[in-house]
């Protein structure tokens, strides 16, 4: 019985020390990050019981991201192994101005990108062995096989009675903004939770740059769930299917790890949403999860349950904004 | 349902790097290391369900143990958290000739050190919750408590029809042969799976330095319990409760990792006798084990199934001994 | 003969590289602080004869320790060495907000923690030996024996003619804020020269959080002494035994490693004190320390007079502040 | 005008430090490897001019090839970049007995393998631009439009005028005994100079484990060429076109860096080639190189040509060996 | 045929890593550093056809300077290689405020310094083998002989009608302000693109520190030369020879490796000057280059034409200034 | 009042880690080392008291060296501190067989080598403020000015009353076999203890590869002397004033750290010399503290007294030998 699956691909990342470009290294940083399954290593440290499912080239490569996953408490039973394909990478050079972080994806071809509908775990999807299914748009974008086995996940989730969660996460490297908004629809037609940048709104839905009016136009096509704005560094906003709105400010964070931070935000917000607290108190977890995360080095969110308490309870936002 | 369960100490170790001596480092290397869960991942990593029990102090530096047990695929979910005491340490300083590697143990205090009988999960003990339990003489030599825990936890293990697996590994800095003889006594009495190096088995119970001879000295105090007496670069030899004996040379292996071989030996043994293989192929097992971990930086054995499987396969023994 | 005496204790500091947080690291950067021997430290970089003393274990850490503070020119010949015990270390995990920097103290059952004031050097009181014996509320709260041993020495100190100075340095961690009160108080009454932080002022003796106010309270119970606040960003003040208040501005300083600026306050206050200089110039000399000290990885002072000498010239004060 | 110009692959090598498994690191250390790059870079270091041709993507892991490359004075000017495709990487886990050295590829896709005849440089296959052309049969195995790129620029060369230096080089990870065979024929029945270790003479072509057995096949099949059998530590052989038999034993060598050995023992062979040597001269400087390159961290055979100069005046054989 | 010859010395950095102390380090990070080949390689990245020229001791250390130049494309084939003297060095001990950045200068008696007007190559200055040469007032600094051969290299360059770019580059470490203001008059006499801070405008020159007056009067002495005035975070500003001011405000940059800064400005002008673009546009490209250099660790300006470019189009200047 | 003095320059030691060779590295490793001092820290370390006298430049590097001496118990007082010259350094390439360790010094123009007769300590020279002066023939190889000074000091010691020893110690790289011969000559006909590696004793003195054949030949020339000649693995051999011979077998050892061996030989024999230790035991002193240096990384003996006493009463030779 799990509180929350999530599906979809992690990769290695592959990051020069010290601020120093690729082309100047000699050695490379080695971590493990992909945007469900930091959600996973988020959620399982605030003490959910949360499994991740992917598809994973069987060699030191796949059980290095598994080892890892499963050291912060995700389960990894349902990864699917094969001999076949490769493992995922990214290449991320940190920059600072003028010289922005830039990032090579060597993630084509991979085991995910590669995972069929038929891949999925024969009875996971039943009633009870969990609660919510948490799924992005990012692995719409992989491929046609990946696009058509999270649909697949998502149906017969939903079929089970799973609540879902899904995070537009919107990747202009991976696919363009008209693609992306006519696949994302389909699964936030059927979600119950719903993420999106503000800036993916405007982007992909042709949204005016304004917080209420996107979440009103949101709510006219998907009534049936709750949405979520990010807003950068000014905090979240969230409509409810009642059509109450909910604001909550940013928390000031020093960005050592910017990578990732949205889907601290997204564990912050299911943390709370699954423990009953109100989408107020959620959003609270969320953007306190998130400025945490950006104090982090690497993609996933390493914080502990007290922690983000006492972030929250400090009360610690920038007084400047808002 | 557990296959294996063992209880000990596990502590975090700090070496520093290239065979520097510590008045000379400015970094250490952490690592994670204990008998009872080193024995665990080996086990854990062959593809057994292994659980660790524990007592811990709750801070990043407990939680640094947790997870990497739990990377390899131990469950850790039966540690007692604390917010007392501390968690042990050691310092280990590699040498070479004629500078023997030296160890700073710094576990004096530690939160296992303190656990109490009482802190033994409640209805852990129960037929059918696990095939086994795996104890260590260390643990007996930690402090009267934990001495007291972990008789304890026999008793209650053997009452729930476990199997009792005893590891003598007696430490001469820890305590004095002839104690460490009187208090292994009570386990090894009761113990169905024995181990003992032939050298323990000299200074603890002045046998004759011979295996054979020693052996049927220990057979006759423990009838009840299969033997092994492991001989360092010539292998190990176990004797049967049916007074059989086998032999297994030891494979060839250059020493990157002595620390930890012989909790490789067990975890090979282990497995190959949970599955229900021969004495003479469980050994065969053990002395792979306890080679490939040689060959491995920390204490951790971490192999896969196939890599020992292919090592026992090639018969790579050096043909120089025996 | 030794310009300044400190007493206290020392240990390694064990910290994760690159703001990594300790759950993450595979390293930790081996480093030596202590509040008294970072006065040395300071001290003895700044040209003036001084010892450390103290009590250690007698293995590779301790000696780590004493080689350490050797190498900047404290003696350490004053050290009792025992077999027993062990050397006190902390673990520093470096922040960036939210996140603050965290430390777990391991450094119960230490050497200096059992220093008793029958291990306090015969012979060393005596007049001419030292002109003055540089003591911590830090050392008061250790044990009950650490703190009898401070008492004794500061008395025998006191006898021989020596000056004293304390530096209250309360932490949270060691002790309740009531009983650091009264145990500081002995040791305050007998001082000749006192610094407290602000905040410990208003924390231990409930003063308002206004320096004049508190310096006006404090000389009235602790008239015999030079009594100096410091007020982190603002600076520092001091109150002279004849009423006289000498207020001084902090320097600018990126925080590069902020441990141990207090300390370097203190070595820099004594230096100019010890110089026959100003109690105004003591505290430019202070402050600069102190912010000298930030820009520096570890706990210790590692500077040069010229180096403070040329900061104090530059009169690089942040011109936003007071 | 150069001596030589190679056709290859290169790729990233990356290598967990001190014999850490990939299970086991958080850092990769960066290197660039490839056999015909290797040799290129043997060669411009022993003072020749010499270019390699491949095909590259436009990003920092291409240029970080290159770049490597260029430092050692190897011409990349007539590398095909593509915006398309991938750079081939390899991770390299170094082992020690009984755990052996674990190459991952993950080569797949590269835009090496994707290069075709028409992507090779027009006008560069003519009388005079080069003396010669050294290929090896990894390349034919990369994929279909590779291998017909290889057979292509052997074709153009030949009739250019240039000499044919081919390299069997055989891989089991990327093909079958069989098919190699008959694929490395055409090339090496047109190849002035044909490279082969013992291994692979017995594996491709069914020739008896003897050096002179198997010479004596392969010159009947390829009367026209050089043909040298490198032994591993019983060193090289060479039998000329007119049958004229030349033996040469190792150098001793300390392995630090067994990867690339062979390919510095092709260069080693073609400078002294084609500097005029005699074939017992070749041979000396082909394990002379080999030897040195075993003692470099790394696929690149990082020596000077008087390094080698004085390993083969100083005859510094293991008289233990021949 | 070379777009830009350069010629200067340069040297082997040494740098503690993570703002550590020279007194603190165990290690020093190796990088390659010199204002004229900082220049070389920025104009081979940026396209460009460059040469370094110097003298260097022919040991490891002198390969490892022009292998890293070379890896950049810089042409090294005109360096002189000797088998005396040494290799300069500098050691760079990185500060953060109030603690400055300190540079132990090691590079007395290095080659480059003995190079003498003969070492020069016969037969460089000839018509059309460049375009330009590139010198620097720090040449002139190193000693008599390297004055010489400096002031030899120009009129041969000047006679064979070759442009001649110079840098005062002003080092207080090495010399006089009104020695070099001397010295370098006789270059900006017959310079015809002449580079200088206006802080150095100030001190060799006694120019008011106002950018227009001082360019008025520089525009006086050497009204032959474009005279280009760089103003740190104010940018830069230049005069033609027909008396046309251009000014351009600079880019914000978080200084990483503000080392090398000014070597980018000249080698983004002179790319722009060579390639036929306007003045403003040249000071658009070195003010681009010296804002992206400041982002990058070491000395050299590791960017390639592309991200230049974006950044020029990006126009991303810190509206608050100018 | 000290138990010996010595006199010589002390470098900075920077390595490539790893067995890298220096072109390929990214980083050094900072270690200090010079043959006199290496021979004050094995001293200072036994237990004696020590101090070294050496001519520094006053700068970070300088201080380096006197920091880490001084934190191994070494007196630096004496040092004499210029702003002139430079500190010297030297690179080491660690090798493995066929490539050996290459060396690249960079101590031309040192201070040290500039220390003149004058700049000896006025007043050091006093019968009781030592006992013994160390000096070697590197430092006699240095400089005219450097021979000089050890000469003057070594009159005046003997002057004083103190015992001369003296290590031949031939550098080639230094200067030539006759040159030092000669030269060394002055201190062998004055030194109370001499050492001189067997190999020295034949390149420089034309003797006999044969101990016992060139002692009684040194014995001759220099019968004040105690005449200790070193031989490798084959351990070391000596000569009394009274024609008694000793000879000592090597330990065994693993050469972790080869450089600094002979220093460790010096400072044992010396160690137990002084101690009033017969010669026999001395030379065991001397083998067991050049054979545990042998296992330390760096150039000095990081050893304590009991780790040799435990070496000596082992007994742990190499059988094989002798």
């Amino acid at each position: 019985m799990y509180d929350v699956v999530t599906l979809g691909e992690t990769m290695l990342r592959l990051t020069p020390p010290n601020l120093q470009r690729l082309e100047q290294t000699t050695t490379l940083e080695v971590q493990v990050g992909g945007s469900e399954s930091n959600v996973a290593v988020g959620l399982a440290r605030l003490g959910l019981r949360v499994a991740w499912l992917s598809r994973l080239t069987d060699n030191a490569l796949g059980h290095l991201i598994t080892n890892s996953l499963r050291s912060h408490g995700v389960d990894v039973s349902l990864v699917v192994w094969t001999a076949e394909d490769r493992n995922g990478l990214y290449f991320l050079e940190e920059g600072k101005p003028p010289r922005s972080s830039q990032v090579i994806y060597d993630r084509a071809h991979s085991a995910m990108s590669r995972m069929k509908p038929d891949d999925l775990p024969v009875d996971l999807f039943q009633a009870h062995r969990a609660k919510m299914l948490h799924l992005s748009g990012i692995t719409l974008a992989l491929s046609k096989e990946a696009n058509q086995t999270v649909l697949k996940a998502a149906q017969a989730a939903k079929a089970a009675g799973w609540l879902i969660s899904f995070d537009v996460n919107y990747r202009a490297r991976l696919w363009q903004a008209e693609v992306a908004a006519s696949e994302c629809d389909t699964l936030a037609c059927i979600a119950d939770i719903l993420f999106m940048p503000l800036r993916d709104a405007c982007l992909l839905y042709g949204m005016p740059n304004d917080p209420e009016a996107a979440l009103s136009h949101l709510h006219q096509r998907y009534p049936q769930s709750i949405i979520t704005l990010t807003l950068g560094t000014d905090g979240a906003v969230s409509l409810s299917t009642d059509g109450r709105l909910d604001r909550q400010p940013a928390y000031v964070a020093e960005a050592v790890g910017r990578v990732g931070g949205g889907d601290a935000f997204v564990a912050g917000f299911l943390f709370g949403y699954l423990r009953g607290y109100s989408i107020r108190q959620a959003l609270q977890w969320g953007t306190a999860a998130a400025a945490y995360k950006y104090s982090i080095p690497g993609d996933m969110p390493i914080f502990t349950r007290r922690e983000i308490t006492e972030l929250i309870e400090s009360g610690y936002h920038d007084s400047l904004r808002r």
